[in-house]
């Protein structure tokens, strides 16, 4: 299988993150990338087809934002990486904002997702993965592998949060509608929901999107992906969320793919994106879910055996030490 | 003129807040409160009218996480105070969340607002000393202040905010609606747009707010207070904003005041309630307007000049060496 990366993903590397009450480490390091090359180990670079892809999922006022807040941020004499302290939660509109401080609050939806001057850059090398592995499936591969970083889909078409700026799984979906697919599904293995990605296309009838994650009455990101989100309009009915109890085993988190996968093939998808976290492992530092190395393997074989052509892209998986063996698994079972 | 104020309203004080990128000293501290206290000497303490005037403006569920937040998050071992990290910005609903954590981005609005084990008492007996002074003016007095600390125009009926728990301004306007008056009007004249009231009204005809502020495209709460937001259905016009520039002087706030009284006198309001803030004042450290001392004393004039029965509910102001000779000038205008 393919694999692609490109080194400029490494330099995104915010300082700190505001997690359940404290300033802590940034989670999202490229330490995680670097394990997963360590074990993976042939990747190519992939080819850069620009900003375009990325315009057709994200606002060009909020793709500004993120090459531009840096920047903005030591003009107003702020310290260290961007971070919203406000956040518009009632009656959100477009307004007029000038101060950044401002602006990072409307373009974000949490405090746990600072940007740095190299965070732009990581992020669009990052959809320029997604991209090559979605042209070398178009191209006639079964399956090929992004090595995502930062990850994508907390991010929604004008917000950042999660760790996530570019929605990498839905950028990739776009980009095979444009190239010809009529109907692209997106299964989310991550432990936690992917609301950004749901977001994007709630009203769309052409991807659809299934999530198999923590149930969000207990785990991040809360105020999304509780089971009756189905979609609205033109996309009612096409999007398809399975919260699990904290503690899941293969056994269960098995049973919710499955029902995914049935959901997907009556939608009859002409590729598929899988948004892949390994933060469904056993011993991962963040999340509660008890998956093995070896049941990555178990569900990949389950996604394979459908047939579609898949573009895997990485979402998290935070336990370094395990996460190129993790991967690894996961891909073994594609191949 | 009759003063309130409770000694339970000095108990809360949280060590830090986020603000602009930084982790910084709590500024909305007990001291305000007690340089007012010291300036202006003889306060009554007030009657305690309960919770029910309380949730005529707020929601249950919000009243209940105010009292138990603090616990949970012990429970939960969170360090520090009670604060959020995650908002729920886009398709807000009501979720049934069991996290403390969810909670707390749930009913707030930023991270700048923390909840301590005294929180709760102090919001309460601060909306006992607004609900003290309405009832003097019901009961015949031309006017009468309360000491409202923590202050409450930016919080909403189910969030907190900007040093805001209770919205004490919303809850007396309903107390006195509730004891026969017709029409209330808001006066709003803290540096900062009152959020949270005009939220809380947004959609009624009973109550006017009006309030005269920095500029949200600049400042603080940056997504609510601008000019193009008038209220809808019953409340389709009973709102009105007057942002002014950074840099303002008596000059231009006394002209927009003049146009806010303006439109009030056209509502024909029974009651008055003034939400002031002294954080217009020149040397004010988180604010940026070039108001004198004496200019309290003229704003007030031309207020009283009005002739209606006025409640005065302190709001916010960070020049503690000057707050009780800043609140002394505007009571001063008053009588």
């Amino acid at each position: 299988m393919r694999c692609f990366f490109d080194p400029r993903q490494l330099g995104h590397s915010p300082a700190k993150e505001l997690h359940n009450g404290s300033f802590v480490d940034y989670a999202e390091t490229p330490a995680r990338a670097a394990a997963i090359l360590k074990t993976i180990g042939a990747f190519e670079a992939p080819d850069d087809h620009g900003e375009a892809p990325i315009l057709a999922i994200h606002d060009a006022d909020y793709v500004d934002f993120l090459k531009t807040a840096p920047a903005r941020w030591a003009e107003a004499g702020r310290p260290g990486d961007v971070m919203g302290y406000i956040w518009p939660i009632a009656r959100r509109r477009a307004v007029k904002l000038d101060r950044i401080d401002a602006l990072a609050g409307r373009y974000s939806l949490d405090a746990s997702t600072p940007l740095t001057a190299e965070s732009w850059s990581s992020a669009y090398w990052s959809t320029q993965s997604v991209l090559a592995a979605t042209h070398a499936v178009l191209a006639g591969d079964r399956s090929a592998f992004a090595l995502c970083r930062p990850p994508g889909h907390h991010a929604g078409a004008d917000y950042l949060g999660g760790y996530c700026y570019l929605n990498t799984a839905a950028i990739a979906a776009q980009a095979a509608l444009d190239s010809g697919a009529k109907r692209v599904a997106i299964l989310d293995i991550d432990y936690h929901h992917g609301n950004g990605t749901q977001d994007i296309f709630w009203t769309r009838g052409d991807v659809f999107y299934a999530s198999v994650h923590a149930d969000p009455a207990t785990d991040y990101p809360f105020f999304w992906g509780h089971a009756d989100e189905t979609g609205e309009d033109a996309g009612a009915g096409t999007t398809l969320n399975l919260p699990l109890p904290q503690g899941a085993t293969l056994e269960a988190f098995r049973a919710a793919q499955a029902s995914a996968l049935a959901a997907i093939a009556s939608f009859e998808p002409d590729l598929l994106v899988l948004s892949f976290g390994a933060d469904t492992w056993e011993e991962d530092p963040i999340s509660q879910f008890r998956l093995t190395t070896g049941d990555y393997a178990v569900l990949a074989r389950e996604i394979a055996a459908c047939g579609w052509p898949t573009v895997i892209a990485m979402e998290g998986g935070y336990a370094i030490d395990a996460l190129g063996a993790n991967v690894a698994s996961l891909l073994e079972g594609f191949v």
